[in-house]
C-alpha cells in the first residue's frame, strides 16, 4: 500500500512543494479533451494520468478488469472494482510514477498520450451520484444557529447529541467546480408582512461541507457497523451546499429544507480516497452524553483536513472569509454511515453524504456566511472596499482542503462556483 | 390519439370487466421472464405484451426509433423518446390488439412470443428512479395532524396553503409491489424516559400515496409553468411511503423526516400515462387565500382516482381500512412541479414526485393508521379478531386505485408490500 505518509516517495513528473496532488494522494477524477470521450484520471502535480490510455498501455495488467471501466463518464465502475482492486491501481500507477522507473518516464510518445496538462483538460462531476444525503454534524454549527434562532440558552436541540441528524439533498442539481448558476427565485415572507412574495433569494448563503463518497453497495436491510464502515467509504471531495437562507426560513417547517437547498451545490472534482487520509486521523470532541452501543466506535476517526474559504468578486481579488478544520466534526464519517444504515436502509456505490457545514469553535472558522456575518448584523470587509452579509451576484465562492503532514500536502483542489443574477 | 373514454373500443384479449387495464389504459411497465432479460411492456387484460417483440415482429416500424430500447431495465429511453413518441407507440399498439384487427389477432405463433400472461412473468420497478420528491399536499392529511401533534385551533402551519410543502426522500429503497422487508429498528425516545433508546420501530404505518414520473428533462436554472406542466409528467403510479411513526417524531427536528421513512417505499409495477387519465379530471378544493402568480392555474387539474387499503393479515384475508380519493390533493401535480421548479431546480425523467398522503375528509377516508386510529386511540378491527393501531409484523398492506367513466375502467394494479420482523 502506499504510504501517504512517506516524504521521500518522488515522482518523475515534477509537484511543487504547494500541490495538492503529490504523488502520495493520486485522487480519482474524470476528465474530457475536446473531441473526445470522458475517462477516468488520476491526478499528479498539474498534470492528469488517463487511466484508459495507462491502461492500454498494458501498465493495468495486474488489476485484471475489462479496461473499459476506464472509458466512461463517471468513475462508479472504477469504485465498483472493490477497495482492494483501488488499492492496487493507486498502488500500479504510483510505481509507474516513481522518480526512478524509467518505465514511462522515458518513453516521450507514451507520456504524449498518457500524461495531460490540468490545462488542456475539463473536470466533470466525478460520479453518478444516487441518493444525497446531508448530516448536520459540526456541533459548532449548529450552537450557532440554535443561539441565532432558538434560545441562546439551550443551542441544541434535544436530539443533536444523541444521533446524527441528517435529511435527504436533491442530487440533480449538484455540479462540478467551475460551475455558475443564476441566485434562485422563491418565495418569502418578509417580517413585517401578511403575506409572502416570490423573488430572487436576498440571503444567498454558502455551506462549507465536506462529501463521502460509497465504495460498496448493501442490500436493503443491512446495517453496517461503525467498526467496518470505512470498508464502504471510497472516498471525500470538498462540497459547498449553496443555501437560500430567507427561502428556508418560510419552507423549512415541518419537512425540512427544499427549494432553499436544491438549486444548486458544487462539489469538487477529485476523489481522494480514504486511504491517503488514513495518516491524518486525529481525535474528535469528546462525545457527552455517551452515545447509543450502535454509535459507538474505536480509535481516532476524525480526519485534520484544513479547510478555507474564499469570496471572489467579479473582477477583483480572492478574500479568504473562513478557515476551518473537518477535525471539528462532532460525528465521525463512520458514526453517519451506521446512523444511516441502522434501519436497514441501502446505500449504492457513487451515494454522496455530505457532513453539513463544518465551523469550528471561534469566529473565523465559521462555515457559512449566516454565522460568519451573524445573521447580518456583523458585515465582512473585503479588499475592494465592499462589505458581504451574504453572497453577492457575481461573486465566485471557492472551497479549498488540505492535510500536511512531516512534509506531505495530500489536497483537495477546490470547489468553485459562481453565483449569476437571477433570471 | 387514444380515447381513453371510449367504452366501445375492445380488443382481441378478453378482458374482464374489472379488470384494471381495458385496451383503453395500456400503462407501461418492465417485466422479466425466467432466464431473460428484463423489457418493456404495456399490460392488457391480464396479459402482458412484450414491446421488444412487438417491434421486432414490425409492429413499431413507425415509431422510427432505435429498438433496444426496449430491451432495458427501465423505462427511461421509452419515456424519453418524448410524449409524442409515447403516444405513437401507444396508438400502434391499440391498433394492433384493436378487436377488429386480425394482424396479430390470427397469428398464434406470433402471439405466444409477444403476450404473456402476468401469472408468468415477474413485474420489475418500471423506472430508474433519479431523485425523488415527497409533497405534503392533501389539506384533510395535514390538517389531522396539526390537529393530533399542534394546536386544533390552527392545524395548518403558516406557509401550507402558499405553497406545496415537500422534502426529498431517499431513491435507494423503493421497490415494486410485492416485496417484503424488515421492520425497521431505530432510535426513539420514549414519552417517560430520559435518554433515548434503539430498537424495533413500535409504531409502523403506511401512507396512501400517487406519484408521479417525470417524462421531461429541464436545465439547471429553467422553471416549468404551471401551464406546460403537464409535458413534462409521464404517467402515475402509486406509491406507499411507509413510514416510522416512533422513529420520526424524535428524529425530524429540525430538518425533516430522514430514517422514518428511507427503510422502504412500495411503488406499483404500471405507469398509467396522463394521457390516459384525462377523461378524469376534476376539480380540486378551493384555493383560499389566493396562491401567488407562479402557482395559479386554469382548468380542473384534479384527477377523480378511487383509491383503497387494504391490510392482509399473515394467512388470513384482506380488510379494507380506507377508501380515498386522489381528486382530495389540494395542491396540484401541475403547482406542485411548477414550485418544484421555481428556483431553477433541474428535473430528470424519471424523477419520481409523490403526493404525501392523501386523506379524504371523512375517517373511513383517511390515508395513514396515525390517522384511522388517531393516534392510537381507536383500533381498527379486522375480520380476523384482531384489531391494528398501526402495521403489525407480517401484515401486508396493499393499495389500489382506478378511475371509472361511462364503463370504462383505468386502473393501477397493486402497490403491495409485506412487513417481516425485525431483524
Amino acid at each position: 500500500m502506499i504510504k501517504a505518509n512517506n516524504p521521500d516517495l518522488k515522482s518523475w513528473i515534477e509537484v511543487d512543494k504547494n500541490s495538492d496532488f503529490p504523488i502520495q494522494n493520486l485522487p480519482f477524477g474524470i476528465f474530457v479533451r475536446e473531441g473526445k470521450l470522458p475517462r477516468a484520471c488520476v491526478a499528479i502535480g498539474d498534470c492528469v494520468v488517463d487511466l484508459a490510455e495507462f491502461a492500454l498501455a498494458g501498465y493495468l495488467r495486474d488489476l485484471n478488469v475489462n479496461l473499459q471501466i476506464f472509458e466512461n463518464s463517471f468513475l462508479n465502475p472504477v469504485i465498483g472494482m472493490g477497495k482492494e482492486k483501488c488499492r492496487l491501481l493507486r498502488q500500479l500507477v504510483s510505481d509507474i510514477l516513481h522518480a526512478e522507473n524509467p518505465e514511462l518516464r522515458d518513453r516521450q510518445d507514451m507520456r504524449k498520450k498518457i500524461i495531460h496538462k490540468m490545462s488542456d483538460v475539463k473536470m466533470l462531476i466525478p460520479v453518478r451520484i444516487g441518493d444525497y444525503t446531508d448530516f448536520y454534524s459540526s456541533i459548532d454549527h449548529a450552537t450557532n444557529v440554535g443561539k441565532m434562532f432558538r434560545d441562546p440558552a439551550n443551542a441544541l436541540l434535544p436530539n443533536w447529541k444523541h444521533l446524527p441528524v441528517a435529511y435527504h439533498g436533491r442530487s440533480s442539481s449538484i455540479c462540478v467546480s467551475g460551475h455558475s448558476f443564476h441566485r434562485p427565485k422563491g418565495q418569502t415572507k418578509p417580517a413585517d408582512a401578511d403575506l409572502p412574495i416570490f423573488g430572487p433569494c436576498k440571503l444567498l448563503d454558502f455551506e462549507l461541507e465536506m462529501a463521502f463518497i460509497i465504495g460498496k453497495q448493501t442490500q436493503l436491510g443491512e446495517s453496517v457497523s461503525t467498526a467496518v464502515a470505512d470498508d464502504y467509504i471510497f472516498g471525500l471531495t470538498l462540497f459547498n451546499d449553496w443555501s437560500a437562507r430567507d427561502i428556508q426560513t418560510w419552507e423549512y417547517v415541518p419537512l425540512g429544507p427544499f427549494l432553499a437547498k436544491n438549486f444548486a451545490s458544487t462539489i469538487s472534482p477529485w476523489i481522494v480516497t480514504l486511504d491517503a487520509l488514513e495518516p491524518f486521523r486525529t481525535a474528535g470532541y469528546t462525545q457527552e452524553p455517551k452515545v447509543l452501543p450502535y454509535l459507538e466506535y474505536k480509535g481516532e476517526k476524525n480526519i485534520d483536513i484544513h479547510l478555507e474559504v474564499s469570496i471572489q468578486p467579479e473582477k477583483s481579488e480572492e478574500n479568504i472569509v473562513s478557515k476551518s478544520n473537518y477535525k471539528f466534526m462532532y460525528w465521525t464519517m463512520e458514526q453517519q454511515l451506521a446512523h444511516h444504515t441502522s434501519n436497514g436502509c441501502n446505500i449504492n456505490i457513487g451515494d454522496l453524504m455530505a457532513s453539513g457545514t463544518i465551523s469550528g469553535p471561534t469566529p473565523g472558522s465559521f462555515g457559512s456566511m449566516l454565522e460568519l456575518s451573524w445573521k447580518g448584523t456583523k458585515p465582512i470587509q473585503l479588499k475592494d472596499g465592499t462589505d458581504r452579509k451574504f453572497i453577492n451576484d457575481n461573486d465566485t465562492v471557492i472551497m479549498r482542503g488540505y492535510c500536511e503532514k512531516e512534509g506531505v500536502r495530500i489536497g483537495f483542489g477546490e470547489a468553485s462556483g459562481k453565483v449569476l443574477p437571477a433570471l
